[in-house]
């Protein structure tokens, strides 16, 4: 941010008075432009035939990390419930048809300012088509799943989770709720 | 927004090829100034001796809601987690120690752009103290919390839902995580 969004005044950065953070400030208009973390939310479409559960995966055809796979996920937008963007999503990058159920995981990003949540879905049927963010849509058991192909750790470890439940949800035992914090790799101290 | 926060010229409300949504564009630069969102996170600092379930609240000393009861809750910061955020806004506002336990509640409100998300936590000590934010902190059970001059209704469907669980709880059920979404009352059809 270089500018004010309001009078177009050059911001410096500063903490203002009473604050204990570093803000962009404006010196002529006096307006705190204050920057604060996003939610990105998806869907985990499943399949579940035969007691075989198949997970509906995008292969992003955008950066970052094009070429890699993920849910359908994305950022929430003003005026939209955490539902409706994990439908929306769904629907515009698999153009998959899915009915929502809770929420299964929160995972916090806070190096790049972010907090990722995951709801469970039922896929309600196969007519899904990659939308212009994906270059293909796949369903994957837990063994054939791309493990090493996988965008986003917080998409590793939402699926993790997912399949550990599925285990157990098989023997009668509800769904869990997952929260975790993703935080950045430390290098290792030899480098 | 008025200005380009790169560059400072004028943006126009758009929608930017391949979008959907109306969008601040510079047509100077060409950033598009996505708006998103925001979280509001906090806790419910509980106070359990002989049986009595207290809750601590602030009164707010700052507008919105002037002079309103709330529990101890605000904008999450960049670089910190939904634990962190609660934990520091709790310190802020009521000066009090606690120790945070899972999220009990998630409260989208789609009108004002924000996700509500509450943590239940054990107040450590009595040794609270009203912030700048507060004009005074304390602690009620359900019978005498001043449910009429609730700040949010995010607090007060929190806070319900924290007293219906906890009669449960102590029949031995485990707390649950409340869901809901806020939308904003309708105008009755006849006016």
């Amino acid at each position: 941010m270089k500018f004010c969004s309001e009078c177009a005044h050059p911001v410096a950065l500063m903490t203002p008075p009473g604050d204990n953070r570093l803000r962009y400030v404006c010196s002529q208009c006096g307006v705190i432009h204050y920057q604060n973390p996003k939610l990105v939310v998806g869907a985990i479409p499943v399949w579940d035939q035969d007691g075989d559960t198949q997970v509906l995966l995008c292969r992003r055809a955008i950066e970052p990390r094009l070429g890699y796979w993920t849910l359908p996920a994305g950022f929430m937008e003003n005026e939209e419930t955490t539902a409706d963007a994990a439908l929306r999503e769904t629907v515009e990058e698999a153009g998959a048809n899915i009915q929502l159920h809770d929420l299964f995981s929160m995972m916090n990003v806070p190096h790049v300012h972010q907090v990722h949540l995951f709801y469970r879905a039922t896929l309600l049927d196969l007519n899904y088509l990659a939308g212009i963010e994906s270059l293909e849509v796949a369903m994957f058991t837990e063994s054939t799943m791309p493990w090493k192909d996988i965008a986003f750790p917080t998409v590793t470890e939402t699926l993790k989770h997912f399949f550990a439940d599925m285990r157990k949800v098989r023997e009668g035992a509800p769904f869990g709720f997952h929260a975790r914090d993703i935080m950045k790799p430390m290098r290792a101290a030899t480098e």
